[in-house]
């Protein structure tokens, strides 16, 4: 993933309101309606949301007549926790690098 | 973990020098130099960066002489992964209730 698209996912993910659209979303797909109402905003307002979520490949639409339903893609959030287990791996070698060199150590006798 | 503090968190790793910081930060300690200089950038906008880091709880300074060393706080992206793993569990069990719904469906005789 390029640099840009992985800015616009974090991005997408830095507000309440678009991370209760992803959390509704994650339990099947919705309309722009099901998915304002229960977080009490307005349709305009609600559809600025999903097009963030969109350019950050976190949700897709389809139109079908006049209603547009969003769905998951779950690719977005496998890419996110794919980077933060290789940042925990990276951690935890070094913590046993860590605790190694403090083993490796001889201590001094008093 | 407060929806503010979820926001400067995301809010935090959408840029790519501070993913870089975060990447160096997790093989281990450094200090400010040493992070601004892989990536090219002065001080001053390193600094910047880094309080942004500070601020999404992602790593912690400390000052010892003249010297500020930065080091991962390992219990932010934690709080990442798990939100991430809550979605997909849901979005697991989304698709498992689909399949199900369509092997319940009784088919027509031709």
């Amino acid at each position: 993933m390029r640099p840009e698209q992985f800015d616009r996912l974090f991005h997408a993910l830095a507000d309440p309101y678009r991370r209760s659209m992803v959390e509704r979303l994650s339990r099947g797909p919705a309309t722009v309606s099901e998915l304002a109402e229960p977080i009490a905003i307005a349709l305009p307002s609600a559809l600025k949301h999903l097009r963030v979520l969109e350019d950050g490949g976190i949700v897709l639409s389809e139109k079908a007549g006049r209603v547009r339903t969003y769905r998951m893609r779950p690719d977005a959030l496998r890419t996110v926790a794919r980077w933060i287990s290789q940042r925990e791996a990276a951690m935890n070698k070094a913590f046993d690098r860590l605790v190694q060199a403090m083993t490796d150590t001889p201590e001094e006798d008093e």
